[in-house]
């Protein structure tokens, strides 16, 4: 698991951080059909997985880079809802993903991290494991819009 | 659809290209869950769509983003696949996403076009359109490895 | 030169546009050392160059990465000056560069082209063209800062 | 500095890392311009500097995020050189490039560090920091293309 980032020690809310593990495990849609479930969360990250199955796999025997990609829009903006105040709502606004080795049985572990925040934005890292080493990483940027919208 | 890339008139192997968009019809796994389809393919460009269901909603009413990053990563590699040597195999080796605006309903199609090709690596942009509009853009990097794998 | 946008053409501000490309000729710093000058600027567009000299060469003979990163990153935010209320601050949060083929001699031109643009942030497109072919291409994002600073 | 990674501990050539080291004060063009030197490389990383001076400021008394790109350009294929075979050639793919923060006096350091490696590309982060805090954060990819060109 990532380290809690000392930064956030004080606005993280813990609260809301075991409510949303707690929710994970009833997500539906995309997530339950991919089996993501979160499995961690701290002061600025999050951790997330999903095993491999057989209809994730391409034709070739590795897991679909699509289902790389959505685990990983999946806990990209999940790590900052518990640094921000109620009602305000993060957006992915962009990612970068590197594919860095296939993935072909086990558990795919994606691990996220808070690297800055402002008020109005924040960039986020993100770790794809696999058996014991780094699959994929990516770097993204979350908006984080007011609760009174204005854009 | 994307016009024909008069770059890639010599190239582009027309077979292929038909023999693709036939097997894009009975795709398994991620694809067939998200329901991509490849719709169009040409020289250096191929378009594919899926249609927005509820159960690609997240719980705003908005497509989930995991769902158009893995159609943006469908389609990313598919349009080199008729431009290189029989044996010779793509693999992304990492594509950036912006999202641009919410899918609501409708169908999502996605137009990949090939933006450079080498004999070692292709460039790929890919937009993303919904209802008349763009909701979201793409670059990306494929890896062209030769039959005789080197690494 | 890139096209006019009809979706810009309401909001475009012609008499910055007109200052902006005026001033490009008197710049200072880092973009005075490069040479960097703006050659036209449109609604949603606006196109830089800079000439290959001898000390923006690496040691192999190609213009250094670093001074095609920098043009970039010149003309990024540029093309969203004229489409915004004065006041407001643009600010690049982050954008990725492809590399697509070596420069040698002759002129560089950057166009950006304004892709999507909300209250709080705009997407843009760079190519970068010399010698009659694209050389690299950009995808990035800016902030749209309101006057009163929130952030 | 970063630390050694041990992955890398057996591949790496010291004797080119101390020859990149002393070569670094003697550069010319556009690392010179902007003072960029290396202070430091081991085993799959590599940091360099640059100071702030005042033509390095944009109008706002900023670093202009030209010279921030330039020096994550200048550092993102240095820490691959001396983990790979002698005349295999790196060149950079493409690098994403996040801003975090203004850069307005003292040193900027970009530490780089090699995430994967593999005999056809690596992928590598960097870290930019200045007085004390993260000011920029990039990952990009890098092309190992063997002595003899094969495209």
């Amino acid at each position: 698991m990532p380290e809690d980032d000392p930064r956030f020690a004080d606005v993280y809310d813990a609260d809301l951080g075991a409510t949303m593990l707690e929710m994970s495990r009833r997500v539906t849609g995309v997530p339950q059909y991919l089996g993501i479930e979160l499995v961690g969360i701290g002061p600025g990250w999050v951790a997330g997985e999903m095993s491999v199955r057989p209809e994730l796999l391409n034709p070739f025997g590795a897991m679909h880079g699509a289902a790389v990609a959505a685990l990983v829009d999946h806990v990209l903006g999940s790590c900052v809802f518990p640094l921000i105040p109620r009602g305000t709502w993060p957006a992915t606004l962009e990612f970068k993903l590197n594919y860095l080795a296939p993935v072909r049985e086990g558990v795919v572990r994606a691990e996220s991290r808070v690297t800055a925040i402002t008020k109005r934005t924040a960039v986020v890292h993100v770790d794809v494991l696999n058996e014991g080493r780094i699959v994929a990483t990516a770097l993204g940027t979350i908006s984080l819009n007011p609760p009174k919208h204005d854009g």
